[in-house]
């Protein structure tokens, strides 16, 4: 299997060296228009082939799959090219900048057949897998809230604000953990730096239920926070990726809700137990995805993060900068 | 000074204990309902007269002051009987249920000349003060934001939310640290056991500047999490009450904006440097704030958590309610 | 049952508010030579008797139990004279100076038909309980090590090194936790303030077997550190009094020994798996301990850190004290 | 400057990693004797020549310097063979197995006027280089003590000790930062697992003055632990490795100690206030290193771990071992 990269910036170099490792696929061809970038391309894997024009990778037969590793703006008119030359396509998140550009990608994927997978790096984690197998067997009972605080300074993007830069992470990990899509989001952010670009924000997404999903995002924080809080009514969980060892930890504990007949109310009873921090695998993330492209390539699999997965970040990314936009209002999905 | 204290529930015996401690300050009476918890009191200060009747208080003409530390919905009226027979009045945050019965309480000290103080614990510790300290000097800079996390699997109270429970806190902190009120609220909340109240809120405060302020308040959390971060322009600040030591560190980072003329668009750049942690006074929150009432009684002061510094909390304790109410729309202050 | 208290300095405010929190229990005297300490007791505790002369509680009749809390130097005679006039007796850890003087002590008490205790606080803390039922059924399967560090910048006492002030602390909960006594002891350490007392200091505790017990006590530590490691077979055990919440931690990991035969030689696999951390009983353990007490002294019963567990811990300091002397050879128990 | 790395085991892919990176620098040969370790140097360096055989590598007269990363045991013999054929050398830590080798080793390099350098990765850690600017200004005053915990489950090594595998980390550090070197080293260890080499020991080094370091190592232990705590007798320092941000903390805590003229005794007071994180830069610690050892080939430089610098962790290494053989004593270094 032959793989072309696009885009040799800031996560390129992490795609590359995790293609190169696996066994049966060659890099063979690698696109950046920065000079330099390519220069560092070809010191790295001196076998791959440079070019600066992304036009050279579609058109080569010999390529079977493309990774599209540029900025938000470029990505559906890259993967467009590639899907309509018959290339499967692992594209950064999030897929596009629209809800219409990332339709029309799923759309073309299908009926050419082709693989369009979405790297949404976080479920490919040794935590998250775990987490999503802790919630398949229903160890929590009835979920209650999933609470998710990811904030540090970091990595201002110009043509980008916080929301579309973090919070896709989030989204494509409640999604992928939690059934049932939120029926509205809500969201509030500043801009302090002038740029026209919120810096921090609040997102909210309800439920039909009384689920509630809630996330901090926020690029001027002092300190790195990557916690996700998962309340549920058997049990509840934390999961802390800035832990060296435990990340994902199980709490025993609850509230037993029980009526008193003869008051007519509602007691509520706290109950405490032990703690649990499961064994993760330590495998890197990014490896078990790249792994995961290529089998779904060959034998014609659905990936996890597939592109209708993809499609829901954006919606909700899209919801979310509309809500923000009119100062909080909820906005239909 | 003679002090009478209504209410030895779960707050009234550290106050109780914290009084004791101070010189000049005789404790005369303690009032509670419930004979087992009168019993109590009697056991550990000897000296001290029980009643079942708040009124035995009020009409001791010996006593000085009240501390009220009975359930939210008797504060109004127990605060109202010690104010009207002339009594100094420290009580219970929230102040009380209503803005309206603030206001009254407000009204009724002023006209009599009475310290009325509200038990803003927060304020009073070191942490606080020296936070307090370090934004009067201007060492942040322009303030950014404010968010702060109070959760954890807590005491379910009857007859209260979790708004008015723990979000009381933080809007008192907030006052009390960042100048200028906000204009609107905005909540959002879930009830997960049936109980008619939320569990779990999330409050958004909304300014007239760029200002952003949010709280994540849960009765429901697996672990402990007390955490405030403010960022501003030169320096940012996280106070982690959780902490054994360094509650308080300030971290000389930050983003630095500059327009680049000629193509009329913002760089943002990103600033590290050292972080810092001052040394904090260790003493008791409760016995500095003990103390400072007893002095506010003895010289006429005005307390730093004085009425209308509680009726500000209650107002937007209102306004946060309302909001939730209503599913999150911003409720003018 | 009448109890007298003599020394109100540091620990003795703590013992006094335990005691007189229990049923049954009469706090009658408390002796103090500094009049301004007697001043607090008798403020805090106004039905209870003052003096400066601890001869007053060991001669009054009505006094059943004596707790003595006053500086090392004074244990013994202190403790001699309430043994003798029948009263029995809870003393401060160390129980003695010298090991002659707490073998007279034990054989006092037995004589006597007194109960003798120690107050070893940490074997009743909710954590050290949990660890022993954990050590009990085998859990940790055999024993590898027992490691521990205590250290802070704390309490730099007269009259006394680190050794006697905080390894008495590791001694009793070593002599607790882990079956069979060491038979020898090494120690090093070093006094930076020219005191004449060493300020840090490492204790090497040698068995038997293959298992090791080290100590390190340090009262010029920048940071608190109170952990233990207790290595095993088949899992090792992290104690961490600084936790908030998960104190004891058991973790499912540990070596795989296997022979193999024909090459002669042993290999050694690492098994790593979850880890497990126990709910623990969070009520104050100088509570347990008072009430303990009180029933050993009502039910004739042994306590658990009876004499005789107070006579192994004052061995251990003599030897290691001896060994750090002599710049760390090894002293036989 | 042209390279060749023999070894490809579990470090030599980071050597190469780095050295890749450099400009300047050609990796010709990477050179191991297991087939499948020179396949995989091949995949990710496709312009390097493979062989099985050291000697390739040290006969190619193009070949300027050459970096041992193979088992201890074969040290001495590959870098002598290297330094007789005039390359310069990088060698793993500890340099060889006995002082008798690591002497000869020295000498060689001396006298064929080559660059012979150790690799002690922890001296070219942001975090140690900080740390040794702050201690070469005075900022700690006199030194007191230097406490290194360095534990975790992991990676028994055939073949070697712990003392061998992680304390050379320590020594190298302790060399490095604290000026004087021991005159004594004590050790002692224990063999659990029958392997015949000890899997946790404790060290002291003793030096002429009160100064006092100790190291605990160990492969058995279920938490990961790397934490250095250096007292001095102005501020105190902490370095933990583990802190993903703030890994050096200075402490403006400490005693002050006076004397008491009239009563001849010594009054020790402690001090405490502000702690303090300095910014550390964050570039690889082995990117620094093999830039480092480029330049002292380049420019004929001595390197910060030379060969000196080595010779002295194994004279401590071989103190410590023989020391821990005959059960704890003093072993002049």
């Amino acid at each position: 299997m032959r793989i072309g990269i696009v885009g040799y910036g800031y996560w390129g170099p992490n795609l590359m060296r995790n293609f190169a490792e696996l066994d049966g696929v060659e890099l063979r061809w690698c696109a950046d228009v920065r000079p330099e970038r390519r220069e560092l391309a070809k010191k790295r894997h001196p076998l791959v082939n440079v070019t600066a024009n992304a036009a050279d990778v579609f058109e080569d037969p010999a390529v079977d799959a493309v990774v599209i590793a540029t900025p938000l703006a470029t990505h559906h008119a890259l993967a467009r090219q590639a899907l309509e030359r018959g290339k499967h396509v692992l594209v950064e998140k999030p897929m596009t900048q629209t809800v219409a550009e990332s339709e029309e990608l799923c759309h073309l994927a299908q009926r050419n057949g082709l693989v369009l997978m979405v790297d949404h790096t976080f479920i490919y984690t040794g935590a998250v897998r775990r987490i999503r197998e802790i919630l398949d067997v229903g160890e929590l009972g009835d979920l209650y809230y999933f609470d998710s605080v990811r904030v540090n300074l970091g990595l201002f993007q110009h043509g980008s604000d916080v929301l579309w830069d973090l919070a896709a992470h989030d989204f494509s990990i409640l999604a992928h953990l939690v059934p049932g899509a939120p029926t509205h989001v809500s969201a509030i952010g500043a801009d302090h730096t002038g740029s026209g670009y919120s810096d921090i924000a609040y997102v909210s997404l309800h439920f039909a239920t009384s689920f509630i999903a809630h996330l901090h995002v926020n690029w001027l924080s002092p300190v790195k926070v990557r916690q996700i809080l998962i309340g549920g009514s058997r049990r509840m969980l934390v999961y802390d990726d800035m832990e060296a060892s435990e990340k994902v930890r199980v709490y025993d504990r609850g509230v037993r809700v029980t009526t008193e007949e003869s008051l007519h109310r509602t007691l509520v009873d706290y109950r405490t137990g032990d703690m649990w921090a499961p064994k993760l695998e330590f495998r890197e993330a990014l490896a078990v995805e790249c792994e995961h492209f290529v089998e779904c390539v060959r034998f014609g699999r659905v990936p996890r993060s597939s592109g209708p997965a993809g499609l829901l970040v954006v919606k909700l990314l899209e919801a979310a900068s509309r809500s923000l936009a009119v100062g909080g209002a909820r906005i239909p999905v």
